[in-house]
């Protein structure tokens, strides 16, 4: 355009003046909520995220099969952040953290901080077999669900092209591994897919023999809900022709399949939603990490040692009322708000407050029309749920327009039993 | 599921019956509506693509600018016939075709034929410089148009990182070489985001003054077009803060940006829109190929010295009312029916029919309420054109359901002045 305007200086924020700089680590649950709760503090936040949107992971596994595009589910962080004059949003990979010169150290930059709010949440935890993670992909980001789409459908058109029969029935045979959300509603979703939407696309293969193998060392599905909802859950997850197999454990999972204490499972596919680790930045803290990798925080959300960082998320350990704190969004969101709201207290020169968490239940879909919730004190399953899962997922969706095509795409594909996103990219 | 069920048998189908096959390379506009023309006839049809999907590809150019999102414009090619029972899908990849023994050659196995439709479309076509390709990506399909995508928004992410204002200014330059529709449609929408859709989301660079360079050999854009709608065109893209460059030669592409005969640009990004090729599947006809690649084929669309095979749509060369016919949907689309046509006559014993080409106009859209057409002998220009435009490539859209997605996707970015599709993956 104009070539005299420089493309640098108008909008430059004001730095090297005297408001407090907070640098927040993170654009999910914790660190979004983190920045919006300080819109109006006096004080310059600067937002840093490997990527460039805001991700509502609770609907990944839809992403993953094909029942949402990724653009559904994720935004932009600047175009949330937009209107909030002091924030600035920065694309970059935070490598470690130097807190004597309160610097967050990026690839190619630092930012440096006066106080520091840490919600880098997790990655996949395979538990010492890291080996095992080129064979089962696990569904943290957008790239995770693409890559679990491509595998699960384009297994479907191996299958269709195949002539031994074995090697068909290992291309239609998926094992889960993790029986807590993540694993129920993929597995759900996988038979439901099989069963209505591919079932009449082919003409070799038969998709509705699909089978669909969920695996778990624990005693029961979902063990983090009520017992009487772990056995809803496993009832209907049977129901859908899913094979539950609780109190087993994986040996090995090779190209083959997966070998488990008990038998061993040909199949083309072995997805891993078993367990999470914190992200690798909590090493940067001197304080020993638990058995998750987890950051144990002391009770306003800072660091044992130093009040000038918080550590939130999924990243913290946080017991609370005798119990640890579980890695879901509700702790992340108020988490973010807490830490917030202390850090401005810290600037201000007020002590900080202790954390209370309000907790309001607990939710997961397993397919079409079916869910269990524990919420509110109820504890609901089936089709009123499933309704309660839809309306709190869509509510809590960024973005007017994702909301819209969110329940564009789940309205017909509940008239229709299609899949609407079913590209193999 | 029920393991005792095998998964392969019932629904093959009647392979080795008396029924003629009919193989069709693609699922593209030409392949598909092959495929479809063909429901009712009694021959056995099987189509190849190397994806799942077929690809609206009018519209690539709005995934590339985060306009629509993947799946608005890609729709399995299975379940679009997957009402046809004499209709079998492959996803693979054709090598060659042995026309002595009647067979397309596939990755692994083979399909033989007793007619074949070949309709696989071109690819980007460098002009001997296929090393420019990896600096000047191009827009053919939906890697590609992700691929561009990612460069366009990463851009202005690393922009707003960087502190060298030659280096701030290189990346906020996008050339596109070459001023055919896909050119123009993309030159249009960079300036209209840069304008409307990022300005207000960064702190340190000015998104409205990026430059965008349209480039192309021709005195005018939209060659195809006629003279005046040419005219329009460009003034258009100039109002909108597009660069035109005509009768300018590109002589190298480089990590610093264009040189042409007439002057050095620094861009971070350059696009390729310059040209297409036909597949390569052309050279085993053993005829004569031209310019571009395509193959010469008779009235009746059979290649000269084999009447058992088609070649249609942008792979061909086809003369009309003396001039080439362009490598357009419509064509395609017609060309299709066509050989299936006369693929079902041949089958009978009955002779084939010429190619009759019912010409009804071509389209494009520059930005933001503003397209040119020239339809059914109108010229039109403005925003009669563009509700024209919408009208016509929302009808044309596969599938229900993304009509509706497109629409509401649409629908937004007017209103809202937002891109909904924006991650960088």
């Amino acid at each position: 355009m104009n070539q005299s305007q420089p493309n640098i200086g108008r909008k430059t924020s004001e730095h090297g003046d005297a408001r407090p700089r907070v640098v927040i680590i993170g654009g999910g649950f914790g660190g979004l909520n983190a920045a919006k709760a300080l819109a109006k503090a006096p004080v310059d936040v600067c937002v840093i995220d490997r990527t460039n949107h805001h991700l509502f992971q609770p609907l990944l596994y839809q992403v993953a099969t094909a029942g949402l595009s990724p653009g559904d589910i994720a935004y932009p962080i600047r175009s949330i952040l937009a209107s909030q004059p002091n924030v600035r949003v920065v694309m970059g990979d935070v490598k470690r953290i130097d807190r004597e010169r309160r610097l967050a150290v990026l690839d190619g930059d630092v930012e440096p901080y006066d106080y520091l709010i840490v919600a880098a949440g997790t990655e996949a935890n395979y538990f010492g077999h890291d080996d095992w993670a080129k064979r089962s992909p696990t569904l943290k980001d957008i790239h995770d669900a693409l890559a679990m789409r491509r595998r699960l459908f384009a297994a479907y058109e191996a299958a269709e092209r195949a002539k031994d029969p074995e090697k068909i029935d290992a291309l239609l045979t998926f094992v889960i591994v993790g029986a807590g959300p993540t694993g129920v509603e993929l597995a759900g979703s996988i038979r439901e897919i099989a069963e209505r939407v591919m079932r009449r696309d082919f003409r070799r293969i038969r998709p509705e023999s699909t089978r669909v193998v969920l695996l778990d060392m624990a005693p029961r599905v979902l063990p983090a809900f009520p017992e009487k909802l772990s056995a809803k859950t496993e009832d209907a997850l049977k129901r859908l022709g899913v094979e539950v197999r609780l109190g087993t454990k994986v040996e090995d999972i090779t190209d083959e399949g997966v070998r488990t204490d008990r038998e061993t499972i040909r199949a083309a596919n072995v997805f891993w939603t078993a367990g999470v680790r914190a992200s690798r930045l909590a090493e940067n803290f001197g304080v020993e990490l638990d058995r998750g990798g987890r950051v144990p925080v002391n009770e306003d959300l800072t660091i044992p040692g130093d009040p000038r960082v918080f550590v939130i998320g999924d990243m913290a350990r946080f017991e609370y009322g005798g119990r640890l704190l579980p890695g879901m969004a509700p702790v992340a969101i108020q988490q973010g708000r807490h830490a917030a709201a202390n850090a401005e207290r810290a600037a201000r020169g007020e002590p900080m407050r202790p954390f209370v968490f309000k907790d309001r239940g607990q939710m997961a879909t397993i397919g079409r029309g079916r869910a269990v919730a524990d919420i509110f004190g109820l504890r609901l399953a089936g089709r009123v749920a499933w309704f309660v899962w839809l309306f709190v997922h869509i509510w809590q969706l960024i973005g007017f327009r994702n909301k819209i095509s969110v329940l564009t795409d789940w309205a017909y594909a509940y008239i229709s039993f299609r899949r609407s996103a079913r590209l193999i990219l």
